[in-house]
């Protein structure tokens, strides 16, 4: 299956790992390149020396690496840290890409931004990105409730079309089998990032018991809050908030954040104890509302092959 | 292009226009079917003659009727005047479907529910509707912000698979050209329910200065809210919101829904001297995501065709 995101990374399959913070590291992404797709390392927060660890678990097989732009601006020297490891892109999420843009340009490397809106998209074009993630509500952690993958995509394939043509175009947010990188190539896409049904590969750094608390849960057991933010302490800017699967803890506070914030040291304690036991009744598990469609945990490498194949025989089916 | 549902109903195309609330009438639906696919008239909350009216103005043609199932059980006579016209099919959404699937099934005409959940779904399939609508929150009008059509789709057309093989399932909510009804199908749908790109048509119950005002919005230009239905005094259960195009009204009262209450009259106001004068700084326009790719006011016939053409091309050429 031949797209123009194969023929930029020279792949063979048009799929991308998200960057997911703390659980794509370099063993995910190495198997996800390995098996022909591309494989990202979740920078997330910035951390230097987990990434150094993860960059070094990846073992010299190429891929990139994804920062949440606002908290990457607030340990810049990161990013150059990062540069220095050849990434096969920087993908950045979540804030204003300057001066990042610049300087990612400038050693060589493709620059991914990932767009809630077309007004994210705009700004990307702004910043000459060489691809544009649309990014979906229906993806597990952060994000914005603002657009969905159905529509999103299409908007921004026509905007880049329009502003810049040479500009790759991925979707994200909802895809998790073969049916979803077909639905997001015939939207108009050059591929799909896929995060939640990586999430669920053993080269995911999750625990035996978040996969099987996840495995469990339905597509109508997610949602969006800004509730786990709040006891995790991060400094998320008001407009995104963070996919995730309903337990008796969030569902207690979503909807109540005043209360939350009068209350939130308790809350704090209760979560960060639950985090120390894994008890999912209250610690969060960050998945999208394509869960429902994960059943098991599978090898990265298989679940790369079969989306594709799946996808190339639906396709030629209808 | 065939699918189960043109089989089903013996048409050409597998469109279904939306039955649009006080939007789609019998000359909307009529130029759908007429065209290859088939049209819906939006009886709404239930309204004996304006539904008099609607289907005389469809002229023989064969359509169907949707309503809203809450509404509806406050005059269900309208429901048995209503089958008496025998109708393609009737489209219950937002609501318990029993004691009416019961007697649509009496009356040999077949049951579309549109679900928002899988639990809807579940429900659906307990009533033995025979077309399950998967509606995605990127709909226009009325709907939940629960999911969204990417995922829904293929988790309802699993379920369907697996309890009742026959069910047909179409896919709601951001489709609005032939990307999306070729989308639609690869993630499994027999086919596709569209609104806002038919409100935009000539035929559709539509004034020209709203017409106007719509063209005129991008994708991001839309969200999810209930301040309408608080000046509309409709009184609709918690979980279900509506889509409405952003404008000041609107945006100054949404999140402050509380203040709303207590100065309600006033908004009511406000609110009907702006329906009464088409001032879209404050009346709604009930629109959906993919009023982005809705450029034209366009013929339902041209809307039809094109949208399947296109279709068929896309997945031709993939």
């Amino acid at each position: 299956m031949k797209t123009r995101l194969t023929e930029f990374f020279g792949i063979e399959h048009p799929i991308v790992s998200a960057p997911m913070a703390l659980i794509s590291g370099g063993r995910l992404a190495a198997a996800v390149t390995s098996s022909g797709g591309l494989g990202l390392i979740g920078g997330g927060y910035g951390d230097s020396e987990w990434l150094e660890r993860e960059f070094g678990l990846a073992e010299g097989t190429r891929v990139g690496c994804g920062f949440i732009t606002w908290s990457l601006a607030r340990s810049p020297e990161l990013l150059d840290e990062t540069l220095q490891r050849r990434p096969a892109t920087i993908m950045l999420s979540f804030g204003a890409l300057q001066p990042f843009a610049e300087r990612i340009h400038a050693a060589g490397v493709p620059l991914t931004a990932q767009v809630q809106t077309l007004e994210h998209a705009r700004q990307a074009l702004d910043a000459d990105a060489e691809i544009l993630v649309a990014q979906g509500g229906e993806a597990g952690g952060h994000g914005m409730t603002a657009r969905s993958t159905f529509t999103l995509v299409p908007d921004v394939v026509d905007l880049a079309a329009q502003r810049a043509p040479d500009t790759l175009v991925l979707a994200a947010g909802g895809i998790a089998d073969g049916r979803g990188l077909a639905a997001a190539l015939v939207l108009g896409a050059d591929g799909a990032v896929v995060g939640t049904r990586f999430w669920a590969s053993p080269e995911a750094l999750v625990s035996p018991r978040a996969h099987e608390r996840g495995l469990r849960a339905g597509g109508d057991d997610t949602y969006r809050t800004r509730v786990y933010d709040a006891v995790r302490q991060l400094d998320w800017p008001p407009e995104y908030n963070e996919r995730a699967l309903s337990n008796p803890f969030v569902d207690g506070w979503h909807g109540n954040e005043a209360e939350l914030m009068t209350a939130l040291p308790e809350a704090i304690e209760t979560y960060e104890a639950a985090v120390a036991t894994e008890d999912f009744e209250a610690a969060a598990i960050l998945v999208g509302e394509s869960i429902g469609r994960v059943d098991a945990v599978r090898p990265a490498a298989d679940i790369v092959t079969d989306m594709a194949a799946d996808a190339d025989r639906i396709l030629k089916g209808l």
